[in-house]
């Protein structure tokens, strides 16, 4: 499965990339750099981020600000502290274990566009492995022994972050999630949405992230705690199947986006909604730096590569000291603000 | 105690904030706002921040970007969690005491200016007191009865985070610091000025916020891990003595950096400078979101007014993917960089 997921994540990151570049002539090409870890691992990391010169420039002409493209490979042994706090959310990782090598894979995208108009959008999924530790006078340390795994999990999901609210967007981003998650079993879409809700909320605004999409981890044979009784039957079970799934998720990525980038990005726009735009860039912010376990695990991970973690980051985001934006329910801004504090079912 | 501290934070308040408003006619007043919390606690809140078409509009003009000094009075009840947390720092706090009620005050100024050339401040002092838990069936609990301070201490400080190096301000900031020090006590500023450098730390960037100043907690009757031997005998021990030091240090805000946002306040400078300056403001967000324990402390903390929390925030910043400004230890960004990462003796 390794090698597999392997070769689909480079492969997705070339078609994504490539389309991106496509699709937007006139922004900088991404930055393509691949980095090793000296505890083991590597990665390709393809980022931009505009100049404000160019952006000041050819204002109007650019549609995307910042986006980066990444797929990282990590191996080495968890801590008792990460082992700790990972079998709280993977209950298949054996009690008894203190500490165990790890295999970790992934591809991540985060895509900020310059119109305020067009939503910010997320998406990651990844494959991991819990090593069965090498025993220390056994034939099994020889080198030529195949590692014994003993728990698995793939994780994932996308997410939408407008500033300006449209239903259009919302519905066609959420339906185009939904009908993957329908054809690979009827309970996925309404526990993954639901899930996303409550993972990219930020508890000192008492708000969400954006408009949601879908967000899933654990995925793996064993019982999983988010489905029971009759959903327990519709959902992918074995690792063929649950890779099946990702990949049609990961594969409609460019669907569910582009139509939207097309309608919005060359929208006209004014200083106001760029203001706007950017405060909810330091929500953004907010959330990545606060609140986002993965940020912050990486960030605390020694020899973690700072740059393709904080990749996410927007080219610029600005606070207001108790911004009068968002705080009228009939302005734009403010029927944004209603569905962050009232998630929807958009389909 | 708690009179007399209100009394002079608030006073303090007041000097600085009518201080910056004569210094910089064309910035907006401050907007003062006076808040409760309903669990216990007030404050008063003066903030402002430009916004961007006042600063394209009056560009050259404008010295403070984004200003805020505020002031806190809050209790309420430690919870178990906070009282373990508070007392690894707090080693007078009764060894027995699961839970107690609270007193905290402060005064906390964060002012970031315009201009790429004059640095961004920051100040804080705080007193604290531990009370003891009233006593469910006696006297104690009839109001009228003293309340019982189980542990105090003050605790604060100031440093500067210039975007582009002068060795001429950092030695007027840290010149002013230790003579304030110096009047109380000579084992002062060498413990403050270190402990500084290693709370202004970013971890994952491997380099400190700014150019350091002091920082200082726990500071009671009780002996100080930080002061051993010799060192120990020339500090302030008595809260009198250290409520003079504290108040002496706060008095000293304004000689340690109004000369300097004279300096630089209005100095010529470009985009170059603008850009590095909004990326160094970015790393200033991390630390506030990733690293600080009081920010940290005061998003988790329900109830907390978050505007006031984040008035530490800059208007702008900015990341970008592997940037190559600062990279270059032969540039004016570099040389800032070197300093970050090789904390410096400046007096």
């Amino acid at each position: 499965m390794r090698r597999r997921f392997e070769e689909w994540i480079a492969r997705l990151q070339e078609e994504i990339v490539a389309t991106f570049e496509r699709h937007d002539p006139t922004a900088p090409t991404f930055r393509r750099d691949s980095w090793v870890r000296p505890q083991g691992g590597r990665g390709l990391s393809c980022v931009f981020s505009v100049s404000p010169n160019d952006a000041i420039l050819r204002n109007g002409d650019i549609v995307l600000e910042k986006g980066g493209v990444n797929t990282s490979i990590l191996q080495g042994i968890m801590t008792p502290a990460a082992m700790k706090q990972t079998r709280a959310d993977h209950p298949s990782i054996p009690a008894d274990l203190e500490t165990a090598p790890f295999y970790a894979s992934g591809i991540s995208i985060v895509i900020h566009p310059r119109n305020p108009h067009a939503p910010s959008i997320h998406m990651n999924y990844r494959y991991f492995e819990i090593i069965e530790p090498p025993k220390a006078d056994s034939e099994a340390n020889s080198g030529e022994a195949q590692e014994k795994v003993l728990a698995w999990w793939f994780g994932g999901g996308a997410d939408l972050t407008p500033s300006y609210l449209y239903q259009d967007d919302a519905k066609h981003f959420h339906g185009t999630i939904k009908a993957v998650c329908d054809d690979h079993g009827s309970a996925l879409y309404p526990v993954f949405k639901k899930w996303c809700d409550e993972r990219f909320f930020i508890p000192h605004r008492d708000e969400t992230r954006g408009i949601g999409g879908f967000f899933f981890d654990d995925l793996c044979e064993a019982p999983h705690g988010r489905f029971s009784g009759h959903a327990a039957d519709h959902r992918p079970k074995t690792a063929e199947d649950i890779f099946a799934f990702v990949q049609a998720c990961g594969n409609a990525f460019l669907d569910s986006y582009l139509p939207i980038l097309e309608r919005r990005g060359r929208a006209p726009s004014s200083e106001h909604e760029r203001r706007w735009q950017l405060i909810r860039r330091g929500r953004y912010v907010e959330f990545n730096l606060v609140v986002d376990r993965g940020t912050r695990f990486g960030l605390l991970t020694p020899g973690a590569r700072v740059e393709s973690i904080l990749m996410t980051m927007p080219e610029t985001a600005r606070w207001e000291y108790m911004s009068e934006l968002g705080t009228d329910p009939e302005t734009p801004e403010g029927r944004l603000v209603e569905v962050l504090r009232n998630p929807r079912e958009w389909v």
